[in-house]
């Protein structure tokens, strides 16, 4: 270890030998922390070779053999404020024809997480026995878990320490921890959803754009059609942050209503999926996806998936309750939003405790808010810009005055698009 | 303590308080292992400051307060081959009123150590309480013992992840991990041996030059007077190598007699010392230091001290017993020596037994060997080259066969001097 540690120290590429030992010693405990640790960090300050990344993401995907898909398609995202498409990608790519299994996680800080939005409608389950996932996957098309110990256990233990080590941000280690999990989990298509901007992981587009390079390099040297999407996260995606909110937010775009940004990225990540697996033009794809979705073809397959996983379809019907203390923000003047502090946001989301800090903190599931605030939004007196959920007035007076700091007024000039840039494995390079 | 990782991996630099909580948590335990190990591997990647270099090193000195100190010069090593100058050089200076009190170390791979060379000698103990050795150094003027648990305790962590995390050469880290001990011990004169040379750590000059003028430089910061002598390290010192082996040869060297590199070395680095106290000149100074072995006094002195650490001054009189099997390296024919392998050579004293490769591995006293090889010596056949004293047959064969591998013959063209260069926090800058 200690040579492997110093090729990389010295900018000496490692072997794939080397890798496979590296990770092999990393799952099996050999390797103490303190090693990897300053392995992670040489890592951080000299980089590594794209084919050094090939190697390793393939060491920590395949560590346990290689298990059959579940799925047709996948997809992840780096992460956001308000992000709930995978609540609407799911059914509909299975409405579609085209079965989704994902491994989903919980949310920390300022992001959300699918789980946690998903157990917001009672009895979900998310822990469930593989061969349940597989039945469940072949009979209404689609599922979203929690991510199975066994998938890429590598990578369980190089995170743990890449949060507390200063070594989270480095692109072969993002790329290799995202890609090495999609690999394990085996499914030949998968969509990319590189959120970019003030609410996102990155928020430059440039260096996003190199992650979805890597990340598409890698799943093109192992045989996976894969696309990346960079898309905006200047401020929160449609207007639900919380738990139950964004389900029913979710459910509104399921039935073709809805934010206009939620469905426009659902149909542009979906367009993409279908392309990847059936060739049809992109935007042949998304009329398809957007009929689903206007059909209420989706919201079936979606009632189908909720009743699979225990989840009570009824009460998502009625829409889900959501907490008792409601205020609404109103503007004072009237005015252009010119930038929106998007992580501010989702902290307001924190506050009032639909986030955790902790990995094992609990959520509320009835907590959250709405937010009206979209960059280049015209907005006159009186108009609502927010609305808050709260358990308690000092909750909601705190959650308020937080978010009258988010919004900066003034004229944002030309506002970007929803998707500013696309990679993908089929392009000739 | 992410914090501080972050900043060292971005180049920013450390704020003294910083540095202070960096050292608190690495006594107290508060920081993790991993941790520690990141961040000393942003250390080799991005280096640190000479401000955050002289606070790291006051801050490891200091973290127990500042005790009174013992003597009144210091020197320290940077190890070598057949470095037994400590024996000759602390009684030599207390000869002529110069009161050495010297915290020593083990050996460890190809380099010797002086707590195992003095515990050669029956009933040496280099344990010693803190009174007893004031006492001593007061009434003998010498006193060698063990490095106390409680000098300078952040070292010893660092060190022992130095070790393996691959982030031992670091000039910063090396001269804060020396110099840390050595104003913790307090001493106000120092003089620091800098081996250079393919027996050495550094086997180049100018990084050689660079370690020292740092370390001197933390010396001048902390208000003490520190020379630095780089000494050639490009064949074993003296002749012999070993560790009874190597008291016989000190004792040689305290009566004015043994080989001429020992006297050279020890009479060098004395004579800064003695001109650190006194600012009388080097020359004049050697010439004291030389007077002094020459006369009998340094030897009067050892025997004082030996006796006062409880060992048996009549056996090392009668010259320590050497292990039973003796064989001799004769050359085959006649050349000159180009290079000598000398860390190979250290390598035969692990063979025979007189080294260890783990700080907890017994030593053996009585064997080691002699070896006459001195780069640019004209040899004729049926010279001897080495002598080697062993406990086995089998170990001296051993022995023999790897001798004969680390030597080349040839002209060496210019033979470098014995002091390779000198850095003083009494030169101006």
């Amino acid at each position: 270890m200690i040579d492997i540690i110093e090729k990389t120290r010295d900018g000496r590429p490692l072997s794939s030998d080397d890798i496979q030992r590296l990770v092999e010693g990393t799952v099996d405990g050999r390797w103490p922390d303190y090693q990897l640790a300053a392995w992670l960090m040489a890592v951080v300050c000299r980089g590594l070779t794209e084919e050094e990344t090939f190697q390793l993401t393939g060491a920590m995907a395949f560590s346990s053999g290689r298990p059959e898909p579940l799925g047709l398609v996948d997809k992840h995202s780096t992460g956001g404020v308000g992000d709930k498409t995978t609540l609407v990608l799911a059914p509909l790519m299975a409405s579609l024809g085209y079965p989704m299994a994902k491994m989903s996680g919980r949310g920390l800080g300022h992001t959300g997480g699918t789980l946690d939005k998903l157990e917001s409608i009672p009895g979900f389950q998310v822990e469930l026995p593989l061969e349940t996932i597989r039945r469940q996957v072949e009979q209404v098309g689609v599922a979203v878990v929690a991510q199975s110990r066994d998938l890429a256990p590598a990578d369980r233990r190089f995170y743990a320490l890449r949060d507390v080590t200063g070594t989270v941000n480095q692109p072969s280690l993002i790329a290799s921890s995202i890609m090495s999990k999609k690999l394990a989990a085996g499914t030949p298509h998968l969509v990319l959803d590189v959120k970019v901007g003030n609410g996102a992981f990155m928020t430059d587009v440039e260096p996003a754009r190199e992650l979805a390079r890597l990340m598409v390099s890698i799943g093109r040297y192992y045989g996976r059609k894969v696309t990346a999407l960079l898309t905006r996260m200047q401020q929160p995606l449609g207007w639900a942050v919380g738990n139950a909110i964004e389900v029913n937010e979710a459910a509104d775009c399921l039935k073709g209503q809805g934010p206009a940004d939620l469905r426009e990225e659902v149909l542009a990540l979906a367009a993409e999926l279908i392309h990847l697996v059936t060739q049809e033009r992109v935007a042949t794809a998304w009329q398809r996806a957007a009929t689903a979705l206007d059909q209420g073809k989706a919201w079936e397959v979606f009632g189908r998936w909720v009743r699979a996983q225990g989840g009570d379809m009824a009460a998502v019907e009625r829409g889900l309750p959501l907490a008792p203390v409601h205020r609404v923000w109103r503007a004072e003047e009237s005015g252009i939003i010119r930038q929106v502090n998007t992580r501010a946001v989702g902290e307001v989301a924190l506050i009032l405790g639909a986030g955790r800090h902790r990995l094992d903190d609990p959520v509320d599931p009835a907590v959250g808010l709405r937010v009206y605030l979209k960059v280049g939004r015209r907005v006159a007196a009186g108009d609502v810009l927010a609305e808050v959920f709260a358990e308690s007035e000092d909750h909601a007076e705190r959650a308020l005055k937080t978010l009258a700091g988010t919004v900066e007024w003034g004229d944002p000039g030309n506002v970007p698009e929803l998707v500013l840039g696309r990679v993908s494995s089929e392009d000739s390079r």
